[in-house]
């Protein structure tokens, strides 16, 4: 007997979907993260898929998260501004309400960013940009998180994951797209390595004392490092200020602040920014949709991987024979649905 | 006698101004290049200050820009675009030019975008994102360059230096400003270390063949590395998207094949994002310059740099006591203004 199923991903939705309404979502809030939720188990992206139900619950039951919000458009006061208010709910529902206005107003400024404000998050950036691929608009999306991350130099949490998305549409085929925490590593990955008891590779983190270690236990009670040195660290701060303070929301330290643990899923804002490239590319020479076709045959053509390659791939084989859940996230998506809020 | 003579920052900007005239540049493309230089002198950010003139001078003796070009604003399309058509002279002038009305574009519209088309390029970015900073402005700029970088995973230069620059305006002292290549170092840095007959630090290049080497001969005939591996290489290919292949300009790998070589300055474009913090904050509580402030004390009070703080205490000490030079310096400056165009 295998310890594999296979669910339709439609089968799946109506599953997560009927998990949070028991748990007492409405419906624009439970259909949106279970929208969101079963993408990523679709793409194998397996830290933002149903390993997310428990944490969602966790939140709902601790009361952190307005179960019955509706988001709202705010009026406009700058053309190329979108704001929308998730009113205390996930961020999910607010980008969907979100997204027809900053793609319109995209169109016609030929830029414009989308603004979510009061939301709480815990979702890949990745399915925003896609969104907005999709509808032909390339786009950057960036969010704080909680403080886990100490800028360079420095030797306590500060900083969030802060992930950084870019999405760029391709005609027939999925888009360019990447997605990461700007930290060296999420934090997912140093508790996974903390339950295995392996040790952390060098360069990830601090202990509270602000040394070097590759100790889990010590990590977590320190704080993580940035990619890529001072660079990342810049690019963490940058999202800091214009995903958090910009748009007059928490700050990564504001979030954990009010939050308290990192055991929920934090509240803060989030900044997309759509672009046409028709826009921009009006009156110049060359299709910058085909262009950007060559620059990417010239990286598949030295051996070199684009990125969400893979994840893609595991879309497709999702899409032609469902997605593979083991017995026991099975069991687990039953004991949701059976027990609710009951179960965490 | 002293090997270093101190030049007050106006009679420097007169001096480099009066050489780049001499050598045949108009008045516009002359003092804008010459500011530019100067700042970067003035701030000790000596990889793009007067050690630039003789790159410069090469570059028009070898007529790849046009030393009388005057650059153009392009009528709006899209209400939050800005073209400027620096046609075919120096970057700089084109952005001063532009600069204005994305200033008031980005205030009326909540964020707006330059574009600057047909542009030989050579400056720091930082110039750019100060400039809307002091505007009250948040900013990023980035370009592509020549191609010199591998993607990661591959083995062949494809991806320029592309630097990646962001301002945050601060009431009082110097904004919040880096500017970095998104090349784990600057090609000149290897240049230097090959001069002096030093290796590399390790993770910096690769050799012809895709291996890894700190030769700086191997690594200048191979390619470098991006910053932050797969996560730095990603953000270089968003720049060759964003401001090479969706402003309709040329990628770095297409500013290498029509000038085959990286000894003249290479023509592209550039894309400059400016953000209205007030218009992102409007309605919501706080005020984010006052925000920012905090979250610029809590890295400071950890004892993290904020980046370009050395660059800013380099130009308080040059506004007070002048710019120093060195001996040799100051002759190369006599050569390049009795010789013109013959000094190189």
């Amino acid at each position: 007997m295998s310890d594999t199923v296979s669910l339709g991903i439609e089968a799946l939705r109506e599953r997560v979907d009927a998990i949070f309404r028991k748990a007492g979502l409405n419906a624009v809030q439970a259909g949106a993260i279970a929208r969101v939720i079963v993408a990523a188990e679709r793409d194998a992206c397996k830290s933002h898929g149903v390993y997310r139900i428990e944490g969602a619950l966790r939140t709902i039951k601790a009361g952190k998260v307005t179960a019955d919000a509706v988001p709202e458009l705010l009026t406009q006061q700058a053309p190329a501004i979108v704001k929308a208010d998730a009113k205390g709910g996930f961020a999910n529902p607010a980008f969907e309400l979100g997204l027809p206005p900053l793609v319109e107003r995209a169109r016609t400024c030929g830029l414009a960013a989308l603004v979510i404000n009061d939301a709480v998050h815990f979702s890949a950036l990745w399915a925003e940009v896609e969104a907005l691929a999709e509808q032909g608009l390339a786009g950057l999306a960036m969010c704080p998180s909680y403080a886990t991350v100490a800028p360079t130099g420095g030797n306590r949490p500060l900083l969030g994951t802060n992930p950084f998305a870019f999405g760029w549409p391709r005609q027939g085929q999925p888009p360019y797209v990447f997605d990461f925490a700007t930290s060296v590593a999420a934090r997912g990955e140093i508790e996974l390595l903390r339950r295995a008891g392996k040790p952390l590779p060098e360069g990830w983190a601090i202990d509270a004392d602000g040394r070097p270690t590759t100790d889990p236990e010590a990590a977590l009670a320190g704080a993580m490092l940035s990619f890529g040195g001072h660079k990342g660290s810049a690019i963490g701060t940058m999202i800091e200020l214009l995903a958090g303070i910009m748009i007059g929301d928490l700050t990564s330290a504001g979030a954990l602040d009010l939050l308290r643990t990192t055991t929920l899923f934090p509240s803060h804002g989030e900044l997309i920014i759509a672009f046409s490239p028709q826009a921009f590319a009006g009156g110049r020479p060359g299709n910058p949709l085909g262009r950007a076709e060559v620059l990417f045959e010239a990286i598949l053509g030295q051996g070199a991987r684009l990125p969400s390659q893979r994840r893609f791939l595991a879309r497709a084989r999702s899409e032609a024979e469902g997605i593979p859940l083991s017995r026991m996230e099975m069991e687990q998506l039953d004991r949701f649905l059976e027990l609710g809020l009951g179960s965490v």
